[in-house]
């Protein structure tokens, strides 16, 4: 899980290489490296850690060189550290690798039995030997790529650097994501179009089993068989959004408190004259009589987004919605019905997270509707899929997700509206209704901002517990998941949700005086059922804080503390509102406990391996 | 969430209830009372904690009483104390009460504000005062019952004493079970059967909205506006399984051992001339042919294995099958269809899970058709269903689930299997070959248990870890939550389960050397991507505790310890005999740990509250 990025041209290789990476650091920040030719030598600096570490020793690094590879880092198979860094080398050839080898201890033992030294304990040096075993036979990068991969099982986007080709690098790709960036006397890769978007207009995304070359002048294409292939250029037309931090200390704190404003344009963006804007809300390129069924898919934080899109797509389009794990979708022989009878919905931030567009592939092969929730055009799963709502959240940097987060419970919820209204299940006078309260959900959300100040006065009682539970019901329940997976990432305390329904299946016997229990209890339907639910935990000295009404006596009566959050009718905003303080809560005592908040250890932004 | 015992006839009422109420101490064991009337005066004893507390005063109370009422409490308002401990009372009333009042709080400002003074932090408190305000207006006790009850929001079953009726009990029911047992010249109710199904061979299982009166020599009904009902009987024909340690130290241990052959009985009960046994299983009292979709609702270890049993239902029947939270389901508007279209599923071992009842009356409501898999016959859930699977696992005493968990697995995958050979779509071939396989299981979970060795040479290096993470992919994943709650519910340890993909998604980040994973990875299709999982978990330094088989060498070569695990080709047999392993791995850290391995803290064996 990582990312990989080159250029050749007459331009500075290591710095545009180097700028590559940073906008690449999203897919790991364990370790970075970069190698770059001048006259026909390699060099290779590479540092353990964030890629600041690697920019301190760029002036080693030839400027005049004119081809230079690089790569950042997320562990798989051996720890952070600079041996394990990349690029990986063998005699004459350099590698950079993101994917994983899953036959690569199989491969291991033959070369050591063969005499082959290892440096690392990473799964790519296996690449680098096998390669520079293939070269060494004929002395053609081209066969000697074909023939390498050949020996590899899994999941792999490589660039490699032969001895004797100065001015070429190889590209291969199977599973992980590889796009070649066309410009004027110049070419790029990477791992996604970020890292040459602002200057070349033309992009060839590599499909599986096909291979590559890249000069300044010239870009060639063949198949894994060697047959050469027509180039399949895209246009690329880009905006980069803003990713600046704006005076908040972390890119976290600044994506919290754009959430206003994130919804605000999303208003402007899904309704058009007032009422839902099918084509924008991707409604138009389904065939929704077909769907029978809908399944979906997502990790993480978006798979918690699809659990609670679940409440409320089954009432609102009839249709039964089961919520899968990618990871467990992919594998697990899920029904699904062919003809587009069965809709697979893929929630993806990034749209690059490897297992969602494996579980696309494998629904599509399976005859299955797609339809995609996310943030980024031309990615790899806004390309699989047959109709894409693209979010318009903008970057998004913290590793954290939070204003993805209610972009995605928005968007799947005016989704579900507007499939709904299609098939005659919203009359115009809901629609109407259900307008009036979006309009007022930016001020609502400017309000959710005060429970900060509220936060930071309770913290000091908390931010030392090494455990936390979080507890729900109804569209509450996903939210608790979600405030415990955001605690969890950014502050390492051991978080757990559980729909409050739950607690006394298992859970409660955790509970005693030092465990602290974040309930999240809107004034809704479930409140009673909540509060008694609390009530149970007090009985056990649990300490809790509630999330909720400031004017609800009922939940200030059972709680330690209550964070003040605005209370609406609809319950996808409500969900979206009781969003906000479960952010505010992980953000600042993950400060307090001193992390790193926009880059937490062992994690990146986005999962590209499965 | 409590049981409530009583007897009036001729026998010692105090050890008959005493009796009783060890029979429902699986419904809470915070604490225990009884009240009994002598010459027309109530005595009254209870105890903190256990029922043997509360036996220590038994000859305290009159034992020629012949009129008694007894409850055992699980802590829902009010920790566990002797002065929260029921019977509760009031001028002229005595009760015990299962159930939640969700308006206590209102009514308590009520009660106070006219100068009623409270002893307890309880909601019970405030029904004994309520009825005592009714009694008092016109000394007629079913009248104030009535208006008594009309006062009251949630759920209750109530045993109430009224001064001047020293021969009769009086009951009501909204919500939690009650039943009667009817005798020659006595009469009890109960929670359940067991209380007195040994000696009663007629029972009245009361409706919700229904009270009732019972002496020695009549019982009678009415519903909540006064009306007089006729006896609705239902015969009892119940044999009582062995409840007796036989020699291990504990039930929980006890039980596990007893899985070789609970699922040899299974074989034959569910296996008729080698083939499956439709009729045992459930399937003939369904109409298949109108099934499109199915739901599954249970909680806690029933929902984990329902969570399995859709990874075989999909496959088998191609219907889709979604898994859900009862005390989610039973609100959240789920999608069902009409006309027995949807199938609800619902796995409970007590057949007494308030949540899960629940839903299948919502369910029944919406015209769904509804099956149970459930342990303990005439139970409440049984009643309800259109079909039942009496798993015939035995008692299972031990509060935390081992031979009802294996068990519901097997009858969820024997009824999936019948239930594909009905609509064509397993053919005899495949019967055979998964009948063959099946009469090995006994023996490969009696190769299992040698797992107990490693497990206890092992637990010295991780016993005293304050978390755990258990993760597996496929038929394993839910097998790693249930190993989590497993340790959870018996060591207070924080174990949390996570399908192996997901854990780059977040709960990666509290990996580092001090945490344990365990991984449950057997060889099967998704085993090379189970061990890159754990070594992307070894790059963090975490420590991997491996439940596979002793001869793959590549998982031996990636963790810290594996506890052996047989090894078989039928999925849904492999995740059974993944259980043994976590089963004693969360055994023997309690024992270790020295908690409270068959009765845990806060824990009740059955959740009769919602």
């Amino acid at each position: 899980m990582c990312g990989i990025v080159g250029y050749v041209g007459p331009r500075n290789a290591v710095q545009l290489v180097f700028d590559g990476l940073k906008k690449l650091e999203y897919r790991g920040y364990d370790s970075a490296g970069i190698a770059a030719i001048k006259n026909g030598q390699v060099y290779l600096e590479k540092e353990k850690g964030k890629l600041v570490n690697l920019g301190a020793k760029l002036d080693q690094l030839p400027s005049e060189s004119q081809l230079a590879v690089g790569h950042t880092r997320w562990a798989t198979h051996g720890g952070p550290s600079q041996v394990n860094a990349h690029p990986h080398q063998s005699e004459g050839v350099t590698i950079v690798h993101n994917g994983i080898i899953e036959n690569y201890d199989t491969l291991k033992s033959e070369l050591k039995a063969q005499g082959v030294e290892f440096n690392s304990d990473t799964d790519t040096e296996v690449i680098a030997h096998v390669l520079s075993q293939e070269y060494a036979k004929d002395s053609s990068p081209q066969k000697a790529l074909l023939r390498g991969i050949a020996r590899l099982n899994g999941a792999y986007a490589l660039g490699v650097l032969f001895s004797g080709q100065a001015d070429t690098i190889f590209l291969a790709k199977e599973g992980s994501p590889l796009v070649i960036g066309v410009g004027q006397d110049e070419n790029y890769f990477g791992s996604d179009i970020t890292t040459f978007a602002e200057v070349a207009k033309q992009a060839i995304f590599l499909n599986d089993g096909e291979c590559a070359s890249i000069s300044a002048k010239e870009v060639r294409l063949w198949d894994f068989s060697g047959a050469e292939l027509k180039h399949h250029y895209t246009s690329i037309n880009w905006t980069p959004g803003s990713a600046e931090k704006h005076g908040y200390r972390h890119y976290m704190l600044k994506e919290i408190h754009e959430q206003p404003s994130v919804i605000s344009h999303s208003i402007e963006h899904f309704l058009k004259d007032g009422k839902l804007n099918e084509e924008a809300l991707g409604i138009t390129k389904l065939d929704l009589d077909k769907i029978q069924d809908i399944n979906i898919v997502a990790c993480g934080t978006a798979f918690i987004a699809g659990l609670l899109g679940k409440y409320f797509i089954e009432p609102l389009t009839g249709l039964p919605v089961n919520v899968d794990l990618a990871s467990e979708f992919r594998y697990r022989n899920p029904h699904m019905l062919d003809e587009g009878r069965t809709l697979v919905i893929a929630v993806s931030q990034s749209g690059e997270t490897a297992d969602t567009l494996a579980s696309l592939k494998h629904a599509k092969e399976a005859g299955c509707q797609i339809f995609s929730v996310c943030n980024v055009e031309y990615s790899s799963i806004d390309r699989i899929s047959d109709s894409t709502l693209l979010m318009n959240a903008g970057p998004e940097i913290g590793v954290a997700s939070t204003k993805a987060f209610t972009s995605q419970i928005l968007c799947l919820y005016l989704w579900a509206n507007a499939f709904a209204k299609q098939i005659g299940k919203l009359s115009p006078e809901q629609e109407n209704q259900m307008t009036q309260e979006l309009h007022s959900l930016p001020v609502h959300i400017d309000l959710a901002m005060n429970s900060e100040d509220k936060v930071k006065t309770i913290i000091n009682d908390y931010y030392e517990s090494p455990n936390f539970l979080y507890i729900g019901r109804g569209p509450s329940y996903p939210i608790a998941l979600e405030g415990a997976l955001k605690l969890k990432e950014i502050s390492y305390i051991h978080a757990e949700g559980y729909a409050s329904g739950e607690l006394k299946h298992g859970p409660i016997a955790l509970v005693d005086r030092h465990m602290p229990i974040v309930a999240i209890a809107p004034q809704d339907e479930y409140h009673d059922k909540s509060i008694s639910n609390i009530e149970e935990v007090r009985a056990r000295e649990g300490m809790v804080i509630g999330i909720g009404h400031d004017k609800d006596d009922k939940l200030q009566a059972v709680c330690n503390d209550v964070i003040p959050c605005p209370q609406v009718n609809n319950p996808a905003f409500q969900a979206i509102l009781s969003s906000i303080p479960i952010q505010f809560l992980a953000y600042h005592i993950a400060v307090k406990r001193g992390t790193d908040v926009d880059q937490p250890r062992n994690l990146a932004k986005s999962v590209t391996v499965e």
